[in-house]
């Protein structure tokens, strides 16, 4: 007589599979985080209900960059204080305040929105590289950081990109890597302590 | 001439500070899901978006045990083939699937909605024990199984309700303390392996 029909209300179930679905939250977390956004304010869940609709009806991508933007030219593209003969590309929107707080850059950007990956039917055609080479014909471009992610894939994209741009005559460079600040020798990578010989620096 | 002011859009910034409003989301956590958001097509930001706003709406306390549901009475305070002499006490919503997907009880539930915390200002008045003593007092339940969890908060509020019911005559359970199915005695804590030592049963 054990009724093993029992699931929570509808409205719970259908709030867990969406949670659920975002990268991270598993299950367990789903429903913690589910539960959670039952008990707090009507006005704390209304706005995180209303944060991420705003989100997708407020945001663009700038005509120029690629980056996401509230304007068209967003605000990096239409800083014309900044170096507008140097362009640094990068795989995510994400990638660009992580480098802006750096502050050892003050050119331009530019967003691919992924990474080739052939295995995901990722190719070419499905990133911004085609915006890119429109922006290196203008002739006023100098010099291209390619700053996609050091690991397989972002280091193929670089390849390919930096390949088309070779016959340009732009300068393509590349962030350097070598062992991260902070860091212990014992614990390096043979890879990483390998290419921070290969480009070590005057003292 | 290094622009510090570069901030991402204010949606984006808004919808990260939600996200990070969230337990065991923290700044980074919410920056990624906030720009997986962006990136997702239209239609599941908006389900996610809908099914925040959706359960809040929708949901109300059942007026019998204050388990969260659609409608009053809730699936199983109305499901007159569960055992109605027997009620599992239990601090939150979450705890009633997790109960029921064990199949080991047929009765019915009450939610507390937290535990006696006088650290946080949660005293017996802020939890939903007075319900409780309501549903006793109609002198059909003959059991009550105080499942709060084994912790120091979790015990001490099922102390003070058993003081509240004890003299209502009505049989007061929790579930045995004993070590984990599929755990290790040589990894069992002192606390847990006395307890089992303490309530052990015939093999």
């Amino acid at each position: 007589m054990i009724s093993k029909g029992y699931k929570a209300a509808d409205p719970v179930t259908k709030l867990v599979e969406e949670l659920h679905k975002l990268p991270g939250i598993g299950p367990k977390s789903a429903q913690r985080l589910a539960y959670y956004l039952i008990r707090v304010p009507d006005e704390q869940s209304m706005q995180l209900s209303e944060a991420i609709a705003a989100v997708k009806q407020r945001i663009i991508l700038c005509s120029f960059c690629a980056n996401i933007t509230e304007s068209d030219p967003c605000d990096i593209c239409g800083d014309m204080t900044r170096d507008q003969t140097r362009i640094c590309v990068v795989e995510e929107p994400l990638d660009v305040p992580t480098l802006e707080r750096t502050g050892a850059f003050n050119g331009l950007y530019h967003v691919l929105h992924g990474v080739i990956a052939p295995m995901k039917g990722i190719g070419p055609d499905d990133l911004q590289i085609g915006g890119l080479l429109e922006r290196l014909k203008g002739g006023a471009i100098e010099e291209v950081v390619l700053a996609t992610n050091p690991n397989v894939e972002g280091e193929a994209t670089s390849m390919f990109i930096h390949n088309l741009i070779s016959p340009l005559g732009i300068r393509v460079t590349r962030p350097a890597r070598g062992l991260p600040v902070g860091g212990d020798i014992e614990f390096a990578d043979e890879v990483t302590l390998g290419r921070a010989l290969e480009g070590r620096q005057e003292f």
